[in-house]
């Protein structure tokens, strides 16, 4: 499935590798925990698993994991390893201490599963202290850059699509509109996957504006086509709360009667699909490859079907732009 | 499964049937309607599908039906004769019209499938009419005097549970708190079953006044035993919008952290369960045996196991109460 | 929804309660586990799980329970405390055994979950031993004398019909014809549910005899009536295995074309239906009400909508029909 | 999601379209068709739909579509085109005729959606006659030269998958080895995913000649690690049928006791997981793309994350080869 690069040089084998999960979690992060563990093991290096992020790092919550600790998790949503947000680990004092527990335990490489803010923090980390890190993408928005895909995005998708499946009943049943909030503060990533997958008569991203009218006309269009009056709009969070029910309200004064869903959490869990568990397997192997061949301070992520690392610094300062060609598409095909 | 009644009597054989799909939509309305076209084919009657409930009937906006219309519906969700909610019928001068649509089709009887509001308004056709009229209690709320079960309230149930079941992921893995709201405005039915079903630290539903002080003394109580910090609160929608939202506000004065995830409706659709398309299709091929056997003016459903039927006047007037023992157990058994 | 006896005399509290899992594993079994310990716990009885039923129970492979040792598992498909068939426990010394070991314990009663065969030793057990012994109704064949409704039966059939929609896609887009076996060796509860709930065109059940014949010209005049040449015929897997096969083998005979589909042990396992979590749960929590009124030597299952007990050498004897009136009525809406 | 190319030559308008789906179904074939028509329409392009590939397009089962023709298939398994395997259509003089129907109509250009041997097909008419054709990989067992990906396979993974999580719950409970034949007789693409993603503790290939010693020690190195001695083995079905039954009777031979589960036809139908129906609109929109850029004898197909052209003849001659590394890496993680 993805092209995985072949290192002839490993001088670099870690004394013992820690891994973490970190920020909202997302399904795949088991496997991603399995790939780590199992690859580390066969290699002969011991690994630890740290408890509830770097809030559990920072106080020594780990313990050393063997083959059976991973044992019958491929399938589980949320975390074994469990998340937390940590603003503590802002300060760098904080970040030190945390390096100290490791090195104490004699481990000096961390693999941290998470988004931005969670990679952000492994960023510093590696810089302040003696500690090499390994950032794998794990979120459902997609939205980190130095990757086509993060661990949990597949599902999170398929989550979606299964809800919209059975509003489609009811929008079919009584020729109704609905208004469909997706996850996606910062990016359409989502709202546009989804919208493309569930022949949405319309997408609502933050990476476009809002026009109320077209969406109007084109729902009028739909109606003298023959399509009926039914219709799903599906639309990302977007930065502000509440952007659904105000869309809401400017279709009624269109003469619309849309009615808001807002799927909200069960976007984060569940059992991850087969193309999150290949992914996260994948790339929790390959951090174990990455670091034997002396790597540091890197996300490791899939490019055009290959696994391939790009600086943590960069993956933090820059942002995932939006495949506007599938966004284009996804209009085409609805009308 | 359930007890069928044997009429030996069967000299009002209806002229014509037919049948419509009123108010929400709820899943397991298509095997009803394929049970009453099924069953009125097989003794030779004719059967009429009418569209968009009362809304079409006064339009006479129907056809005939053979047995190839209700092919392959058996598992869709929605309804393939669609619905409406229609204010008109309120009004004893379009009932009247009504009964005239039907008159002239050469149809004596009809089969309306749907909540309260929908059977109230069949009462009232037949009272003032020379229609014989059959209602079917079709909601996913099980909140319908004269049956212990809804068409659609086991599928409902199953929706939720598979929604709860993914935002546990998330609340296990950040050790969190969730409110997660289902729909019952007047009655905790799918509140209560869902509680006991995903075992729920605390189940919130209109029969009973909340107890934010015994809440948070549970969640407290939990910890204590080992159960950890994470947990659900199952609550019904409530009489007013915004129920849940302040539930979580006054959990956050007692110093609790909780998300709110809002169900909505994605309860309402989906591929019906194997047990509503049972009670589906048996209640609708009843509803032709009890137009056979001359009954008028009566609700089919079931209760302790037996098809039985109620006065609609009776339907419509009284209240289902909530089986508290059920609500009791579910206490017990989260603790 | 189930009506629960209320007793008056509890003279007859435990010691401490033994709980099994024993058979085939049924989709259930867990939250049963979880209503017996949480019980038990209520009333402050000792309670303890006993790992891979008779076999453990022989050797002593049990643990005391806590309210944590059922957390997170009501959802979970399969046994927390595994099962086994034990030949071994057919002999009766085997069984004094076992009634040893539970004393030494200080354990006088105990739970089993399981199917014909785990309820038969249970019988034989007290009759022969001083342990009380409560059974439920644990298996997914629904075959069990003494109660209308099984734990995993729901989820068994939901399961199949999951199948049987994905299989039924394959059919309708090649209009062909597919026999699909389900579980049941010696009934056809499972195969008559899911007859009727996926509009099969013929259900095939021990109980009957096949007739090739009336399939074929079932299947011919479907095609008259202009339903296409697709269809599925449900059939039991019955006592002999490759009945499916002969099954389909005398239809090529008849110029018809069926392909096979063997459901097999998918129809096991899975997370249980809301229906059967609820089941379970209240059988299991009314074990101990039961025990705690003295009772022994029975099963509890539900009859008509009531939680009711029936003693095991009945269980044991007698055969559950099946009911004929439901298997008519799929054979009359599938036209 | 996938880059799309960018065509400035447009001088190849075809005259009219016509679209069919051709041997096995596979999940994605709806959203295809609904590439096709839709983006056909979005230029102004007439499209037509062929019943039941090469056989109905002998006899002209053909109509045309418009917008509405394909509302709501998005989500639906199958083809509402359904689909033939024609062993006709391997006489010239049969195509020739093909030929003559489409120019009758108008038509100059087909896409054809299926595996290697409907290719095969579309190949040779347009070879011998004035018709262009573009064809898209359309199976679930990814075993086309030319994609990395085909319409319905991540689907069959997933469904796969769902199915091995039920059987899973029971090899835990009963400590059991199982058996779990997908589908695959020339190539373990489904096998090796399937494999990696439900943490097979062996994956039996085509590819690679099975070992039966090889096996049985994995399987007591398992039980030494304390990973328990339930296990799923994941054999692909192979050339013969029986190969896993024959797989069994080896295994006991070496004091293994496997059950067998044949997953069958439940693979090929279904709802279309988000990945597959993305892929078969841009696939479907990108045919129409192709052909008015003047493209034939083509397949489209994805490599890398790009939507890219291969010569039909290239894809019929070639073998796709399986991507060691990932089963290597399968292997490895299951220890």
């Amino acid at each position: 499935m993805y092209e995985i690069p072949g290192f002839t040089d490993e001088h670099h084998i870690p004394s013992a590798i820690a891994v973490l999960t970190s920020g909202g979690d997302s399904p795949g992060m088991n496997p991603a925990i399995r790939g780590v563990v199992r690859a580390a093991l066969h290699r002969g290096i011991k690994v630890f698993g740290i408890n509830k992020g770097y809030s559990g790092l920072i106080i020594g919550d780990l313990e050393e994991m063997n083959s059976a600790s991973v044992t019958n998790i491929v399938q589980r949503g949320g975390t074994i390893l469990k998340s937390d947000r940590c603003e503590a680990f802002k300060d760098p004092a904080v970040r030190h201490q945390a390096a100290e527990v490791l090195k104490e335990k004699g481990i000096d490489t961390l693999v941290v599963i998470g988004g931005d803010g969670s990679l952000t923090g492994a960023h510093y980390l590696t810089l302040e202290n003696d500690i090499r890190v390994i950032g794998l993408p794990g979120t459902i928005d997609n939205d980190i850059y130095g990757t086509d895909d993060t661990i949990g995005f597949d599902t999170a998708v398929n989550t979606a699509l299964e809800a919209i499946d059975k509003i489609r009943d009811t929008a079919l049943s009584h020729e109704s509109l609905f208004l469909v909030e997706v996850m996606g503060r910062n990016s359409g990533f989502i709202a546009t996957h989804v919208g493309i997958a569930c022949g949405a008569e319309m997408i609502v991203i933050p990476e476009y504006e809002v026009k109320v009218d077209a969406i109007s006309s084109q729902l009028a269009s739909n109606r003298e086509q023959g399509k009926g009056s039914s219709g799903i709009i599906v639309v990302a969070e977007g930065p502000k709360p509440g952007l659904t029910y105000d869309l809401a309200k400017q279709l009624k004064n269109h003469g619309q009667q849309p009615k808001v869903c807002i799927l909200g959490h069960i976007q984060r869990g569940g059992i991850p699909s087969g193309h999150d568990r290949i992914l996260a397997s994948c790339l929790g192997a390959s951090a174990v490859d990455y670091l034997c061949a002396g790597y540091n301070d890197i996300m490791i992520g899939v490019r055009r079907g290959k696994i391939v690392d790009t600086p943590l610094a960069q993956v933090i300062e820059k942002s995932k732009e939006l495949d506007e060609a599938l966004f284009q598409r996804a209009l085409l095909l609805h009308k």
